[in-house]
This record gives structure tokens, C-alpha cells and sequence, in this order.
């Protein structure tokens, strides 16, 4: 006999579930950000309705376990211009999931990948894109096994979105997650921060630098899988600071585990031109978002050996250790500089950039 | 050590793959269609480039063996209205891709959600949405466990747009493939057809019947279990006919297999309302979307035991066995009614109507 399941009454759920207040009643640019509008969206609606054990962990992906631990993660790309120097949005939604699976612990291996295409979309350039899926999924080592295509009215979309979820077996020294955080971790990034969202800034406001800047995209897959061989449960935590940037991941690990995070200024690198470009524009590189950029907990005494694999190869070239967890309790971020003054790090409200990403 | 993987030339790639002559320069609506105009985008661009045993079953979704074989899908969602009756983009985001796991041959278990929100959206009217998504979820058994939100400018999209991507462990007597199709097999349907289009088309043209017609929009997932538990390896093919109708899944077979697919029009069950309606408006429910539909190929003699299995739920009250396979080597699709005259039912260029799902 099949199983008969319940078939529910929606209205019961408009009576369990009343709307939360958002303090607005219409979404804004600022609930993509990245930033505490985000949050909020998500804390007191989306993730308060469909709450679950996978979800509340609060990572990028799920961690599934059917035969054996897999994780799972999805996002969608909405980056305008959909051509930005460095890469184009094709290289960014394949690069972008093969990193929040690697970031869960897990080994990229098998992609979807659906189109919202603008009617009107030149197919020259969905054919560069395409290009650019087939490139980067080459180059991380993934396949692209399932998809989907819709086409919606001129003036309803924006040349082209793109949704590619992933899954993969999890790596079998993989033990992350937010609540293995203790004082005395220390926190490491493998790459120069803030260079994406400079790169989108600057084509989108038609901005020319002597050294054009090019985003960071790149798969991070070889970075977190070396880490893991090498480093197994004492990487604590992996993240990929897109959106809200650095300062973003940072205060989501202050505020969840209720510790300090403690960065030294002059350790966390930075190229001088999105320096220099920062500098210019009022920006802070801390809050800019990164696509090849990983940000790392891991056990006190393993930090060096941590960077030394991560500087293996040339998208871990820059790596460095940039700061700790301490035992302060006040669930903030502090960035001390070279003469040992201290600022707080906030959480980002907003989004220095919409469409980032 | 760790593996080094190369990392190719973007320029290889744009030399390997000429781009493919669609005889046109853009995108047009009828590329997101179902139709022919979407089967050449796929098959001369998409499915060219990306080329893996996987896309080659040209299924609605993949199926994995990390540790056991795993059905993977993935859909974007841009109906229009987002709420219609029957139903609105939310339940219909878990049902399709519930669906899509289930014809797989998969049980729906774990599900993505990614939201594309436009700047301006109620939060009314995105917390309904978000009670239907809880609530299709429940209904289907599934678990939501990661997603994404990101939000575009006001103009740049339209109200919402959700993809939705699913996995779940492959039903242990499936053995479901295009392949396995042959004279003699039957086709039987689960329900009464063309309903959800019509009833989309009905709510955007603002046109009033007597009873209003409501989104077949169900979750498919028992049908398909129950011929699985019952029937095994005689299921052949299961498909969920949404864009393009039961005209082009029916197409998509006979191209495929090269058989004929023959259909007997008055055993095929379209409900009155929507007969009167198609008929009023010069629609032809072949074509039009099905969004709480099974279609499946059973092994002959075993169709009618196809039927009592579906028949036991409400939503496969309307099952019957709708035509067969046969020997001929035409690859068309023929409806034959009561008096014998033949026609053949050709697959659909553009679309009926964009946005339907």
C-alpha cells in the first residue's frame, strides 16, 4: 500500500504563521545586500517559515546525507553589466556554486544550471555566456547535468539571469560549522579582498584607473580541498565573502558565535589600485564583495601551515593570516591598526553596489 | 599532494565551438516556449556545448550515483500572475520541480529555493508566497534546506521569479529512460489536460466562465511511487507535460524513439469547462500546459493495472489509458478519432502563451 500523505489546509498556515513586521512594506535593493536588511528578511520570514535542521545552520549549503554525506547549495546571478572585465555573469554563477559547495566541505561535482533570458537577448552574447559556463565547469572539474531555459517579456528581466545549484560528496575530513568557533582560532583569507565589487563599480560607472581592475572570479575548489587534506577538523569554518564583503562573513561569525573577532589592519590584503580605487571613491574595501576570495576559522597553531598550502597555487597566492577570535563577548568585529588603535566593524545595513553578484 | 587541475584558454573555447547559426540574431519569447524554437536553442546551442551523458537522456532531470543513484532536477519559475487561480508562483515553484524529481524516477527528499525579487514587491503579497512554498513542501514531503534571495532594480524583473532545484534517492524499481520504449507500449495520463494554461490564460486576459477554471497544480510524487512500487521496470517513461502540452512530450517520444506515437482523442480526458473554453477561444488543450499531469509509457498488459494504481488518489481520479507505440517509423505523433480519421499532431513552434510556468 502507498503511503497517503496529509494534504495540509493553506489557510492553517496564514493562521500559524502571522506576517512578520519588516518595518516596510515593499522589498527594496537593500534586502539583497548582503547587509542587515537581508537579515532580517530572511531571519523573520523566510527562514522563521521554513525553519529545518539544514537551514539552521546558517551556512551557503546543506549538508545532506542520503548514502553518505553530500552537500547541496544554490544561487542566483543577477550581476549587472553581465560583461565585466575579469569574467562575465556565465564564469560567475558556475564559479560562485562550485565555491558555496566547497565552503560547505564538499567536493564540486555535479552542477544545474537554469536561464531567465530577456527576450530581445542578442545570441552572440548568450553564446559568449555559454562559453564562459562550459569554461569555468571544465576548469573546476564539474558537470552540468541538469538545466532549465525560460524566455520573459522585453522589459520584465535583464538580458539574462542565471540559477546554478550544486551538489557533492562532502570531503571526509570535513567537520565545519559556526558552532566549533572557539577563542583563540585563528582567521585567514586566501587572496587580496574587495576586488570584485570594485571591478563591477568601476565599468558600471564608466570609471578608467591606469591598471583597469578585473574581478576576482575564480573557483576555490582546489583551495578548500588542500586546506581540508591537510588541515581536516581543524578547519573550523570556510566562507566565500561575496555580497556584505569581508565585514559581512566577519559579523555573522561575532554575532552567531557571540565572541570578538579581532582583525590587524595591515594584515589583510588588499591590491593597491582597488586601494587606491577605495581611497577615491569613499569605499571601504572591507565591504566590498570578492568571488575568489576564501575566508577561513581554523585551529590556533595550524594558521601557518594553513597559508602555506593555500600559497600553493596562484589563486592562493596572497594568502595571509589577518586576525583571531578572542574571547571578548561582546559579539563584535574590531579592526586594530599598526599604532594599536581600534575601530568596530559593522555589519553592513545596505549594499555599497546592488547586483553584484 | 594536491591535484592540479588545468586551467583552460576562454579562446580555445570560442575557436572549438563555432557559434550556431539559429536563424536569428535574438532571443524571442518563443525560445522559453516548449516548442521547436526552444528544442533548436537547446539542442544547436545548449546542449551542443555542455554535451555529457547526463544532458544526453534528455530527461527533465538528471540522476547521480555518488554512494546510490540520486535524481537531480532544476526549473526557473516566471509565471504571470504570480497568483492565478488554483494557486500562485510559490506552490507551483515546489510542485514543478517535486514533479521533475519524481518522473525522474526519484523520491522527492531535499529541495533549493532561489528567489529573483523586484524592488517594489509587496512584502504582502511575498509572504503569501512564501506560506505556499511551506506549505507545497509539506504537502509533498520535502525538505527546503538552502536557498538564496537576491533583489533587482523596479523594472528589471517582474514581481518574482523562483528557481527551485531538487534531489532525492532514485525510487529502487525505476528504470525509466527514452530507450526503453517499444511497439506495443501504452500511454496512459493521470489527470484531465490543459487545465493550468487555460486557466493562466483565463486570469491574464481577464476572461469570466460560468465556474472558474483553477491551476491543476499538484504535487505528482505518489502517482509516480505508486507505479513504481507496483509496476517497476514496466514503467518505460514518466514526463510532466507543462510547456508545449501533451502534444510536445508526445512529440518529444516519437522523435526521439522514431515510432509512432498513436492518441485516441475521446479517450483522452479534458474537463468540459475547459473544452468549452479552448473551443470559445480556438485553443487546442494538446498544447496547453499541464501542471498536475502524469504521462507515462507502461509495458502492454499492464496499462489498465497503470490506471487502478493512479485511480486510487484524487488527483489521478481522471487516469486513463490514452494511446501506444507503434511499429511504424515516422517519428509522428497521430490522434485518431471516434469515426477513424487520422491527424497527426505536430509539435509546437512558439507558444500558445509565454509564461505560463
Amino acid at each position: 500500500m502507498t503511503e497517503i500523505y496529509p494534504l495540509p489546509d493553506k489557510e492553517a498556515y496564514r493562521r500559524k504563521y502571522p506576517m512578520p513586521d519588516l518595518d516596510t512594506d515593499i522589498i527594496t535593493l537593500a534586502h539583497g545586500s548582503g547587509g542587515l536588511m537581508m537579515h532580517e528578511l530572511l531571519e523573520k520570514a523566510v527562514l522563521r517559515v521554513l525553519s529545518n535542521p539544514w537551514l539552521e545552520t546558517r551556512h551557503d549549503g546543506a549538508v545532506l546525507s542520503p548514502d553518505g554525506p553530500v552537500a547541496f547549495t544554490t544561487d542566483s546571478f543577477v550581476v549587472s553589466p553581465v560583461f565585466f572585465p575579469g569574467g562575465d555573469i556565465g564564469e560567475l554563477a558556475i564559479n560562485g556554486t562550485v565555491n558555496d559547495i566547497a565552503v560547505t566541505g564538499g567536493i564540486p561535482a555535479w552542477l544545474s544550471l537554469a536561464f531567465i533570458l530577456e527576450e530581445g537577448l542578442p545570441v552572440k552574447d548568450f553564446w559568449e555566456i555559454l562559453l564562459s559556463v562550459k569554461y569555468a565547469a571544465d576548469r573546476a572539474g564539474v558537470h552540468i547535468v541538469t538545466g532549465d531555459t525560460k524566455v520573459v517579456d522585453k522589459g520584465k528581466g535583464d538580458k539574462i539571469f542565471i540559477t546554478t545549484s550544486g551538489t557533492g560528496p562532502l570531503h571526509p575530513r570535513a567537520h565545519i560549522g559556526l558552532s566549533r568557533i572557539k577563542p583563540g582560532d585563528k582567521v585567514i583569507v586566501s587572496n587580496r579582498i574587495g576586488t570584485h565589487g570594485i571591478a563591477i563599480l568601476s565599468v558600471r560607472e564608466g570609471l578608467a584607473f591606469d591598471s583597469p581592475i578585473r574581478s576576482d572570479t575564480t573557483p576555490l575548489h582546489r583551495l578548500t580541498r588542500a586546506l581540508l587534506d591537510r588541515l581536516g577538523p581543524d578547519v573550523k569554518l570556510m566562507r566565500d565573502p561575496t555580497r556584505g564583503g569581508l565585514a559581512g562573513v566577519m559579523n555573522e561569525i561575532a554575532k552567531t558565535t557571540g565572541r570578538t573577532v579581532e582583525l590587524e589592519e595591515e594584515r589583510i590584503p588588499v591590491a593597491p589600485e582597488v586601494r587606491a580605487a577605495c581611497e577615491m571613491l569613499g569605499l571601504d574595501p572591507l565591504y566590498s564583495a570578492n568571488e575568489g576570495v576564501l575566508a577561513a576559522v581554523v585551529a590556533p597553531g595550524t594558521e601557518e601551515e594553513a597559508v602555506r598550502q593555500l600559497r600553493q597555487f596562484p589563486e592562493g597566492r596572497h594568502a595571509a593570516v589577518i586576525g583571531e577570535i578572542t574571547e571578548g563577548d561582546d559579539g563584535v568585529v574590531v579592526l586594530r591598526n599598526a599604532l594599536g588603535g581600534k575601530r568596530v566593524i559593522m555589519m553592513p545595513v545596505g549594499e555599497q553596489l546592488p547586483r553584484i553578484c
